[in-house]
């Protein structure tokens, strides 16, 4: 007898989110007799807690696939709320819920944090008898999933796009910066990535042969406030003009930080940005040339325009939920599908899986090797590790009357069986 | 005998700045008996001033094609240098290089500023007996060039980019916020365009049939901060999300100004930015859900992103440049092209021409009867008006290697023939 299934995502959305969903939902189709009913949970975890669940076996093939070319979580939601340990009820609600609805396998698109979430849920089944597989499929443009070797997973969906993201911005902005720099000759972009310096790696990638004045500062790169103004008015003096990127990590002192459910700084939202601080320190001190610093913080649109994804990206999350797919056909429990990279200097891709207990209790930083000596730049091995993942052509977005057609899902929810329930952590 | 020609830009770019000067040096060349040499000043009028000017005549016809697809200014470069009437000097120099380099045609490109230096150039060298022509190529991503009635001209080349960039991110956004609302239920957007409201009037063209928590501030709305505030709790206890679009110029209160040499506020450069004051008011007060409030400043973004440009902008941005080249052709001295829309529903435009004096002296400001009553929302008129300006398919920026193929001009300057000279408004 077919079990159903529920998929749900967690954390921060990708362009490429929805490419994975739409792989298991597909993959799902291709095992009728494994799989039944596929359910998302409504906005992750929290919609599994409070039984609503989305009925995606009704969609039709035609707003599934264009999943693939719609960005962000809008399709089921996504959420951060962490399955704490001492949440007991919310533990016991979940088997409730897989129960009432006869859910055999949960599949859980996220980070380092879902990970972990799955890893629980998949040893409490077990502890008590339920039947359940559950798979974890990698997700996030912050691309801090796995191990510093590379060996757990090469790199997470999410990442090649906002990567590529980044190479698009970058080189309009050179192009900005270059004919408007008699009045505007400092430009200040803001990227994503918290304290792991992959996204603002990939300015990069805009400029592989080093022709722009360009600077990237990275968390790690442990720069100063005061440095960075320096370098940014000695590049000024020398080209008239400098860009610079800047993590949202990036040390500046007080932000106003705000925190997320999972305790971290919820950059999106602090008082001040790194980026303005460093606006505001370079025309504070005055500018070696005329003119003025300006600041620009892309925000969530890095990581939720559909434009910018990259084939690569797209197919590879893709392919990611497919495998997830396959991991739970086998029948085993724990494990999160993988992105595993050929060796030698082609780019090739095989697809594999790693225990979920092992990804949760990891995290990739940046490798410090990839550092250039002078701390505003990144080495050829990073341009090299991270240039596959972007692709070459531009995503074909659908576009409709001018709009971009995005996917549609009908608002079909499974019928509640369970009394209403809050999930513990919004309970006053 | 043909005379030189100096073609110049003032002002903030657009993403089809250079599709307009593509259109004047083609167009320079289908009459080889008029024009000779077609220069471009570099950085505005002061690379006239610096006697500074790229040769675009040996420019390759594929670099000048390939500026359809180059954003913002950096083939030739822009200023904000304005010509002030006590500028003797400045003046006396512009007619010494035109002197020198036997400049017979002048295409100033920009808005009512520049409008304004192309009309004192004109008047200038007719009263110093020199035989030149100087034609005006309208650009602003503002809208804000020409007559309330739109009878001087229709909308400026830029606009429609900008618009449709509004609508591409803003749909981005709603996907965004749709999904991660449970963590993130207020999604701030800032959009350019100083007091004048057209651009983020734009992102109702991402919603038109009004299906969003979606929320518009102008300038023009005059709706207080507080105000504001109220109005997004409200949505966010009805639809448990809000994305709201919020102008630069909106009226936050103090936001460190820093000024141009216009003397406008430049709102890229200012301590903090009404986005950030808004994302502060918001979470300062709690919001009636959980979650907080984030904020995103495209910048520069917005007015230099090649993929978003509009296909009908970029062919439109080319005519009004080659129709600049065929008032020149005429000899008639003191206009601007134009674009003037055809009357009916069915969109289709004609180009002419306009006086430089009565454009310089003009400034179109937002329709009122355009602001919804409820102040949040622009009305169906406003739609009807800027959807066609946005075109259907994406813009085919070429792709080589990954990344964008912008053009890359020759940097072959004309033999300078003058002293140098240090432009008056930069003197110490």
């Amino acid at each position: 007898m077919p079990k159903n299934v529920i998929v749900a995502q967690s954390g921060g959305p990708s362009p490429v989110i929805n490419s994975s969903l739409r792989g298991v939902v597909e993959a799902c189709r291709m095992f009728p007799d494994t799989f039944g009913t596929v359910y998302g949970g409504w906005h992750g975890i929290e919609g599994v807690l409070r039984e609503e669940l989305l009925n995606l076996s009704v969609q039709s093939d035609e707003e599934i696939a264009l999943l693939r070319y719609t960005p962000a979580a809008g399709a089921v939601g996504t959420c951060r709320y962490k399955l704490k340990k001492d949440q007991q009820e919310d533990f016991a609600r979940v088997m409730e819920v897989f129960k009432a609805h006869d859910i055999g396998y949960f599949f859980y698109n996220g980070g380092n944090d879902s990970m972990d979430t799955a890893h629980k849920v998949a040893v409490l089944a077990q502890e008590q008898g339920l039947d359940l597989v559950a798979v974890g499929v990698p997700k996030t443009i912050d691309n801090d999933v796995g191990d510093a070797e590379f060996k757990l997973i090469d790199h997470t969906p999410g990442y090649g796009s906002v990567a590529r993201y980044w190479m698009g911005i970058v080189q309009n902005a050179d192009e900005e910066n270059r004919g408007s720099c008699p009045a505007d000759p400092v430009l200040v972009l803001q990227a994503m990535g918290r304290k792991i310096g992959y996204i603002p790696a990939a300015a990069r990638l805009a400029d592989p042969k080093r022709e722009m004045p360009l600077q990237i500062y990275m968390a790690e790169s442990k720069v100063s406030a005061e440095e960075l103004c320096d370098n940014v008015n000695q590049q000024l003096l020398r080209d008239g003009r400098c860009v610079v990127v800047v993590s949202e990590g990036f040390d500046v002192g007080e932000l106003g930080d705000v925190r997320d459910s999972f305790g971290h700084t919820n950059f999106g939202a602090t008082q001040i940005t790194a980026a303005q601080k460093v606006v505001n320190l370079l025309n504070a001190n005055k500018l070696p040339v005329p003119g003025k610093a300006r600041g620009q913080v892309s925000g969530t649109d890095q990581r939720s325009t559909a434009v910018y994804a990259s084939v690569v990206d797209l197919d590879e999350a893709y392919k990611v939920g497919q495998q997830a797919v396959l991991i739970a056909v086998s029948g085993e429990n724990g494990w999160m599908s993988t992105i595993l990279r050929e060796p030698g200097p082609i780019y090739n891709v095989r697809y594999d899986k790693a225990p979920l207990e092992l990804v949760a209790n990891s995290e990739r930083t940046f490798p410090e090797a990839w550092i250039s000596p002078s701390k505003t730049d990144v080495t050829d091995d990073f341009v090299r590790y991270a240039k596959p993942l972007i692709g070459e052509d531009w995503a074909s977005v659908p576009v409709v009357n001018g709009r971009q057609r995005f996917a549609r899902l009908a608002p079909v929810f499974a019928d509640k069986k369970l009394p209403e329930y809050l999930p513990q952590a919004l309970r006053k």
